[in-house]
């Protein structure tokens, strides 16, 4: 094990720098949802980052017009270990604007943390990463390892283009022998949560199209309205507590691993933390403690991410609307996939006379994916973590969140971990994003400590 | 009974100059919903036709700063009888605009007929009956009766002023022996429809807020999310099939009065013809014929207008929204009052669980009220019918529409009609909107008779 000690104190010398380079990437609205020049922008700018800093950094396009890879390589051609490192450029539409304190694109540090579009998810690990190579060279010298960066624009979409881009790119990623995936956090005890999978996502909107026009609200009574259509075609797929009701769902859910079960035994799920973060008094359904943490990461959820429908301007408008559409996704478990889901959805729809009721499923599909907790990797990240904060990491089993991960390793074999520097106050996706300076700087230290560990596992 | 050849002929003659009219008024956006100088605009403009053609006609403020009503006056102070005409200058929002055929604001003639925002509801109504009383004095010499026109600006809000207007002019109002209601049509046999009674009208908007801020949808099992909370809450207020559902409320309702259900036993309602001008194969629930006909005359319902919660632009966000609200209307029908609904849907959500969800009530509350189908009135304007049309009017017992008749009219003991020019395919409230010019001449030649028959009775 080297002296880290100059290491730490070049990302602590350093942190403007940093901060800097992070603000340059929150500056560019990469909102992969709208699309537009802002996504080339930031593929090129991470490209030149990378380059800048010394790896072999280079666009990859997969679909011509959509937003590129980066991919940029660095580290012995001969070393005994190579990781992926998997991020991406894209981000979350800001709105609703009128809820940010600062502009979404603006970097800026108010007490001890940055605000801004990206800055949890995911441009802030993404710097730290990188940085934490540049520290590496300056005080430690040659990287132990090869290291892989597999960064993209479509991560908020769905990824769209991975499963394509992965197939293309088959022998490089055969090589590889671990992945460090893009998220991740830090608990209220200040542990860095160490987590070995994550969901898959179907992402399906619901269109109600009743008539071929919209009515005077005179004739509620006997025409039909789009909204309550919708609203009584969703209402069947789930149960208020949040268990999901879609007919043959449960019996396709493998058992939960019994290895799962015992690092939610041991974890610290900071049941209080969500609840002070969200401003609620109970979780969904009241549940609590371990049961609640089981359904966080363990169990498939639905959740609507916007409707609209008639008329929504100021003041009143006595109408029927004829149409109306949700948005929803659903969170996949394993041995659920997007299309299985799919599937039964629109079967479960049409055995209740639904069949009017329209399900268009978005590119934005993906599987779920599981790394054996016992793997290699997961005791180098874990080492890692415990040398960089002098706390144990928080090991969980899953990850609620969802990404490419099947595509990307699953499927060639890689196993996969995800640390990162968001904490239960980010707001991924929400406004107000932030992280905190301080976790942004422990984790490039980890970073190298985790590179080290990798190298010799 | 005179001879109305030369009044008939003068309206034929001078249908440019009535139409040109009507397209001035469409012209002004007095969308009451929207606000802004063009509702001022256009009780002026009203204000100076009616003083043009010999009115005493005059505004009238209620709520300094809010639209004003226009008062108009003509005939002989000491006539027997004094007809009370009540008309709106205000519109529909004329979204979503894409749907319009051609601008909403300007009149435009096609095909026999003319569309514009307004042209079925009211402006054109308006139009008529104030042209009717040009070409009466044209041809036919003074008057027989007094007319009283009360003009309001925010019907399409509810009629928020009408209580205190009323009120205000009640010593006014009370000489009066009969009204004349805004709205109406022409059945497909090109019967003009004669009505008695109307709705009333309950605006409900229902908001839920079940957390501080938005959420990432991975916590999608264990965070509240709004918009599932809103349809929660809502699809228990009514069944699929219509019928509401609201605890007590089918106990406050009055018994279907015995003489509404003759005319509905001989009325001709057009099922087929609502069904193609919606382009639907069944009316909601099913429902078929006199059943339908009840429950879209006599039965209260409850319409959502408008739905909006989350993420609603192009692409996907995968967010738990904290917020959604919906708009709703309920129709009321005798016994039932805004207030007693609103207080029976608290309870009923209360009961439920649901306390959380915020209802708000607009002004926008109006009772239901009727008309004895055997008052002088109803016969005055079914002989003018039978004279202008040579076929018997459709009697209704009820409009399924809403407005302020009980405010204006039940309050002070005035027996009220309800006839018009709209026709099924109309498109009241929606983009299209329109009338035929044969139902706006011969609505004139009804007015003509209408007002020798009223002041006869």
């Amino acid at each position: 094990m080297p002296d880290f000690s100059a290491f730490d104190a070049y990302i602590d010398a350093h942190q403007e720098r940093f901060v800097q380079r992070l603000a340059d990437l929150v500056a560019i609205p990469s909102v992969s949802a709208q699309g537009g020049p802002a996504m080339h922008q930031a593929a090129e700018a991470v490209r030149d980052l990378a380059a800048s800093l010394g790896l072999d950094a280079r666009l990859v396009e997969v679909d011509p017009g959509q937003p590129p890879f980066v991919l940029a390589e660095i580290g012995p051609a001969d070393a005994s270990r190579t990781l992926i490192i998997y991020n991406h450029y894209d981000v979350q539409p800001p709105e609703p604007l009128e809820l940010w304190d600062s502009p979404p694109f603006q970097l800026v540090e108010r007490e001890g943390k940055l605000y801004g579009r990206g800055t949890a998810d995911n441009k802030g690990n993404l710097t730290v990463r990188l940085s934490a190579i540049q520290a590496y060279r300056e005080t430690l010298g040659e990287l132990p390892l090869r290291i892989l960066f597999v960064i993209e624009g479509e991560e908020e979409m769905g990824s769209p283009q991975m499963a394509r881009f992965s197939q293309q790119q088959a022998a490089l990623l055969k090589r590889c022998d671990g992945c460090w995936w893009e998220a991740g956090g830090v608990n209220d005890k200040g542990q860095s949560t160490l987590t070995m999978g994550l969901k898959g996502l179907a992402a399906l909107e619901f269109h109600a199209k009743v008539m071929a026009r919209d009515s005077h609200s005179a004739a509620g009574g006997v025409l039909p309205n789009a909204i309550w259509r919708l609203m009584e075609a969703l209402t069947t797929l789930r149960r208020p507590d949040g268990t999901l009701t879609i007919d043959g769902l449960a019996e396709h859910l493998a058992p939960i691993n019994p290895r799962d079960l015992e690092l939610i035994a041991t974890s610290d799920w900071d049941e209080q933390g969500m609840l002070e973060a969200f401003g609620i008094t109970e979780l969904l359904g009241g549940r609590r403690g371990k049961e609640a943490e089981i359904q966080f990461l363990l169990r498939p959820c639905m959740s609507i991410n916007g409707i609209i429908g008639g008329y929504t301007g100021p003041g009143g408008k006595t109408v029927i609307p004829c149409e109306a559409t949700a948005k929803t996704d659903i969170r996949l478990v394993p041995n659920l996939t997007p299309e299985l889901v799919r599937e039964l959805v629109r079967a479960h729809l049409d055995r209740r006379g639904f069949q009017d009721i329209q399900i268009r499923e978005s590119e934005m599909g993906l599987r779920p994916a599981k790394t054996d907790p016992d793997a290699p990797i997961v005791h180098a990240a874990s080492q890692a973590i415990q040398e960089a904060t002098g706390k144990p990491a928080a090991l969980a089993p899953n990850m609620a969140g969802s990404g490419p991960m099947y595509d990307l390793c699953d499927v060639h074999g890689i196993p996969t971990i995800a640390m990162g520097v968001a904490y239960r106050d980010s707001r991924g996706h929400a406004p107000n994003e932030n992280i905190r300076l301080s976790d942004f700087l422990t984790g490039m230290k980890i970073a190298g400590r985790f590179f080290h560990q990798f190298a010799q596992s």
